[in-house]
């Protein structure tokens, strides 16, 4: 049980790029990564618009002399302290997070960034690349995987409980671009353009959570080969707002994956079922405190999150006991522990310990651009099958 | 509301082939038919075994001089008649569908016939145009079409409360075959065989009913292009016990459609969300009194069967007042009091009411039949997109 | 797994009083028992308004000279005939009960009575000594105790897989007499006048519904005080809309039960939870194919009707398999079924069996009555304790 | 929309007695406290051992010179300071609330206690009286009513949305004291002594939880009598793990509350139902993101946390839009915002404002103790009716 206890011995050093004044996303982040003092803000670029950004940091307590109108500004100043930032978390518009990680690791510094983590698989690589190489680790924001109940049900997985898995079923598939939105809340209009997001609009957005998310629960999952028909509902739009994948993995795994926009009177739908010879698990990021557990022939079970019947290592980061719930907020909480226990046995050189330790990584953002990258192709193609490596 | 009423304005002369002794689908026609006396039942030819048959027949009280044991003798008995049989249920195996089915239509009766209707489309065709030509009746037991919350979101999507309708998510996946069930269960091996099942299990078993439901739910739905990835997941078998499907239908309708027998923990399985881009539909054949009907931007409803804001059509067959809970006995009990009011109709030759009047019909079996050999063809050159005319 | 087959070895003689032209409830009784030949309708009496009561009977099939104009002579008539009824339902306004009752006793008959069975105990007991005396069976349809699932919970109960039981808590609770609706449909207004519905008004007819569960559930409860308090929310109500009871039973069990006519969107809202030392049970009358049941530091596992590991007594009932949902019509059918097997025991004197064989009896039906009578009581002295003996 | 926005114009200088090391619940007020820097911790005597106290506060980044062995030192020290603390947080046994809070009044402070805020009614006066005559905030910690659905429930409520309001059911019924835990947990033991709980264990523990949740949902309600039958399922317990309250309040609303300790199976169990005349709500603390909306006569809508169809004041506290699920981390930060935003107002003598603004405070953490003692009177009377005045 966490009770304010930092993930690590000590508290990393960090700075932000974007996620200013405004910004959601931003708040969520800090939310994350401040809880617990698993990091210390002491530096940051919020803003495109650097007095804005300078602003802002003040606004947050930063100290003066460290709150930067522009993320090479900070890089180039930082380096010179003693006491300089360690990390560094993007939260940048998609079409920048290339740049800005590749010289965050280039000044030694390590990151976390937000999904996508870029437009083509080349440069994933190559960010993979330049961390694996300087030691440094690299976090990318799958917010979603630091729930409880998925630690329960990776555990599930792992322990065999499930027998061999055989199918995962997932969606993310929310309704708010069914109408035209985008000539209602012109701020929304970028999501749809590929210039600012990318080959992709809903699959990069939200597929590739339910992809990481499926990645998390069962470990060592690969794509081989997968098909994809993307649809674009909404009147003269670029991108695809629906996206249907069917994913043939490793092992003889079969995958279902939806994503969509325009699935009209839902919230959020991020839903999972992965299906064993023995049993099946599933679970709604809309109700992340229950976990199903249907074993066949049995009787399904709810598991509840912070239930003494868990595995210890989803008990452990348990915050407020069994029957309270806990929401998306602890999971990104849960996520930023990660990445700091991560950051301080890197600092310590602990290979050993890493080689273990999971955490969502620049290999699974890398994975996360690859699987858009042939998404895509598999559509131009008239939503053909195409080989993934 | 019913109260008892024959849906008809008489009882329809009625025999059985199949569904004897110890035959759970047996029963649950003879309940449907039965109920509210659509039905009489006055002649039979239960069993393979002609003596068991006849000796059946006479447990459910049909006259001995009625009680048959072949349906080729009944056929020919019936036919001399004055007050014989109109209307003839086939509850045999599959592969005696197609024979027993021409047969009967050849004898001038109306006919319904379980489900798969046959093994090829050809077969199915030559069915309806038997049927059609001869102005009989061909109702196929796609049983769950009868609920009356199916009712509902036909009226609702045919009103345009859903708007253009976009996407259909639908699944009929149950986990009974998970494990090695043909080993401890030798009654089982049968649907795993093409000999005896056709050239499908899962699919032409329940992917159907699914397909069924989607059709019903959406009047004019047609496919046009689908893929199929079948697979094996039970060590040696023969025909697939898990499928998925899509589909691309006419008017830029998209549909995701998943069959199984090896989903772990669940028992019956069959859901479908029809997306539209005003809102949605959701309906749980395991909870079939209740229908979500979510508006995008507004709070999800749930519509309760029976309930007085409901269509009068949908009211129309209700038994039991909104909050007592109406089951699969009751929805297969409104399809055969369909059956009984088309053939009275067409006993008057009453061709007009017959155009708009619906009811699980050949046409609709035959489509059956064609999505099964489409997604055996899709399945065999690599679960590739095969046109469907 | 009943596939048709009667309960008893023949089928039951039987005639109805009320239930006529346009009575649901009569539908419903005559659905139950009719089904699977348990009974045959073979006289009846079906309408205070003789002639209509002759031309609905005649409409059921009844053959001609056993239709009658009322109640008293279908006794008279039935008696004379070799081949007379054997038993009666009674689907009368409540304040009728008690005569027809009694007359259907002391002509020899077995009786089923809608509940409530009279408005006085004294009554009650009166007809539960004639029946006890003359070796009558007389069931009171408490309908939803027929529930496979409510089999379940009872097997649950008695085998002590939920510990010592100490809490019941239970509800019957609608809304449909939220509004001022005596004013709107004159047809409801009946149940709220003493006159004509008795002593009480949402305690007699539902909340009796709700005790009868308990003591379904939980085999040998008894009441030993209770209190109640009463509300009559709708202006210019005699009786109550509804009511608040709190019972100390044998064994140290308390139960909470909550009546109500007023509470707002919700429909039926029939739960009961029985609590125990060591698990709990739930069941939801809207979703009767689940039970919740509860183990204290397990997780909660969801029952299903018609799974295999479910007792098998509960089984027995079980027309259509796991995962296709039964209703309300199942619930009322097993009940006459049992009805039907113990007036069989009963014509042949065999004490033996109905020693042990449970169904809703005159005895409960009597239990109830005193449960009204005993909150009616209470109420009056300002919702004080009474005893209950 | 809360993006880490203080809620008041400025942090409130904050101090801490109790909540020491490993104290979950001495984290949950932190985190509430500390969330967007609603307060600054600058003080603590954390523990009753001094050292142990001294050594938290430090890891908590305390200055050392403002960490206290005990609460005496800290207010008489911090008295002394111009930047000394304004406010005090109590999270320590309930037996010591009483004087703590009175010390904290008399030195100025404001105060959050948790709850019981003591154990009779008149030392609640006391502190009430001591708080409204210095001007100081007094916050009582009923953590559930900040979530965003209560605000909402409150909102549809005081816009008469539901009609005049006439039942509220409501439970906080879980199932830990189920078994003998005491014996196995020797540290739950205090919660069944009356010398280390108060007079009463689960009503005090979590019935006032109920009672408030019905308080913060219907403005303006007052209890005029109450009965209550208490349990001792437990061997041996001296205090009630179960009770049933009947409440007549004002305006002929008429409350049901359960409480419990030994409903197996059950974590938390805290619901509320408030039934008007005209539509009912309901809410799980287990589930806070959804609001069942049930207006009678049409189908049951399910709000959702976030949406755009909610009322402003309560998309006010929304941290994260709709979808995304917030637990009771969120619920706890909103009501520590509000004791921030009422503190700042009370130092600027904002009358005006506090007169209206809402928080969970003294005179409800009053009428929390005074329905405790009330339940114990009429318990003690055999269950009997007792006026509240």
């Amino acid at each position: 049980m966490i009770n304010g206890e930092k993930g690590a011995s000590r508290s990393i050093k960090w700075g932000m790029v974007g996620g200013g004044k405004g910004s959601n996303i931003g708040y969520i982040h800090r939310s994350a990564a401040l809880r617990d003092n698993n990091f210390d803000l002491i530096a940051g670029a919020f803003d495109i618009d650097p007095q804005r950004g300078i602003d802002f940091a003040k606004e947050l307590g930063v100290s003066e002399d460290r709150c930067y109108g522009d993320y090479k500004k900070m890089l180039e100043e930082e380096a010179k302290r003693k006491d300089g930032i360690e990390a560094v978390t993007i939260a940048t518009p998609n079409g920048t997070h290339y740049e800005i990680s590749k010289a965050c690791l280039e000044a030694g510094l390590h990151v976390v960034c937000e999904k996508p983590l870029c437009f083509t698989y080349e440069e994933a690589e190559e960010l993979e690349k330049l961390a694996t190489e300087n030691n440094l680790i690299f976090g990318v924001t799958y917010g979603y995987s630091g729930h409880q109940m998925v630690t329960e049900a990776r555990e599930l997985i792992a322990n065999g409980d499930l027998g061999e898995i055989r199918l995962i079923n997932t969606q993310f598939a929310y309704g708010f671009f069914a109408g035209p939105v985008e000539e209602l809340y012109p701020a929304s209009k970028w999501r749809l353009s590929s210039k600012n997001a990318g080959p992709s609009f809903i699959l990069g957005d939200v597929g590739t959570h339910s992809w990481h998310m499926a990645e998390t629960m069962v470990p060592g999952l690969k794509i081989e080969e997968l098909m994809c028909a993307m649809q674009r509902f909404g009147k003269g739009r670029e991108l695809e707002d629906n996206a249907h994948v069917l994913i043939k993995c490793n092992d003889g795994i079969f995958c279902n994956l939806w994503a969509s926009a325009i699935n009209s009177g839902s919230h959020h739908g991020m839903k999972i079922r992965v299906v064993g010879s023995k049993a099946s698990i599933e679970w709604f990021a809309e109700r992340p405190n229950q976990l199903r557990y249907e074993i066949e022939g049995e009787a399904v079970r709810i598991l509840e999150r912070g239930a003494g019947y868990l595995h210890d290592s989803s008990k452990e980061t348990d915050r407020i006991g069994a029957g309270h719930p806990e929401g998306l907020f602890e999971s990104w909480s849960n996520m930023y522990r990660r990445f700091a226990i991560a950051m301080d046995a890197a600092s310590r050189n602990d290979q050993e310990f890493l080689k273990t330790f999971w955490y969502p990584n620049v290999h699974e953002g890398a994975e996360g651009v690859k699987f858009v990258e042939a998404c895509v192709a598999s559509d131009k193609e008239g939503a053909a099958w195409v080989s993934v490596k």
